[in-house]
């Protein structure tokens, strides 16, 4: 598949799609703008933001601020609180463990279920 | 850290890099040209390619041929015989759990241990 293309079939805002799979991770097309996602950690898995198209600000606890453009990569480790924004569409491939919960424990009007995510 | 400079530390061709990791899955990136990768497969772990820059045949034992284009993202399950080449230079990103052999029970020329995966 073109990972592009991927992000055609991602019509909303703030609702990753599970778009396949390598071993026990997920990986999944989300497309977001503005400023909805809130502070959240997930306790024991890793997420991996790779950006397809955009920008994206990442906001870490207890660290700068950085804005990740087209072509960059970063995880976010277990248990590490985060953010993130962007003011223009950002197009993200996120690769996460089949477990993981995209808002973590927190929840809000964009928390989607894994299986809402199945789309 | 940007993907594609990542690829400017690998001078080799096929002795792919660890360039980080998340959860229990390496990311890598890797550096092709022609075709010295034996028919192998991975008897338990499926392999993630994305293609970074170039193009890559892949060959898959019972399916037809096809070939990846920069941006194009598939995903090797576990078990199947696969082989891949490129007739000029592929740089690749790998994901695959860390207990991958790039090469499979095959041992071959280019065959490389996970520890001198980690240059």
């Amino acid at each position: 598949m073109n990972l592009k293309n991927e992000f055609l079939k991602v019509d909303k805002y703030f609702s990753p799609r599970v778009i396949g799979e390598v071993n026990d991770q997920f990986i999944k097309a989300a497309k977001i703008k503005g400023q909805e996602i809130p502070w959240h950690n997930h306790e024991s898995e890793d997420e991996l933001f790779y950006i397809v198209e955009g920008s994206l600000l990442m906001e870490i606890e207890n660290q700068e601020n950085f804005v990740m453009q087209k072509g960059d990569l970063y995880v976010v480790k277990k248990g590490i609180n985060h953010r993130v924004s962007s003011k223009e569409e950002c197009l993200i491939m996120l690769i996460e463990s089949k477990t993981t919960e995209h808002t973590g424990k927190v929840k809000s009007q964009i928390t989607k279920s894994i299986d809402e995510q199945k789309y």
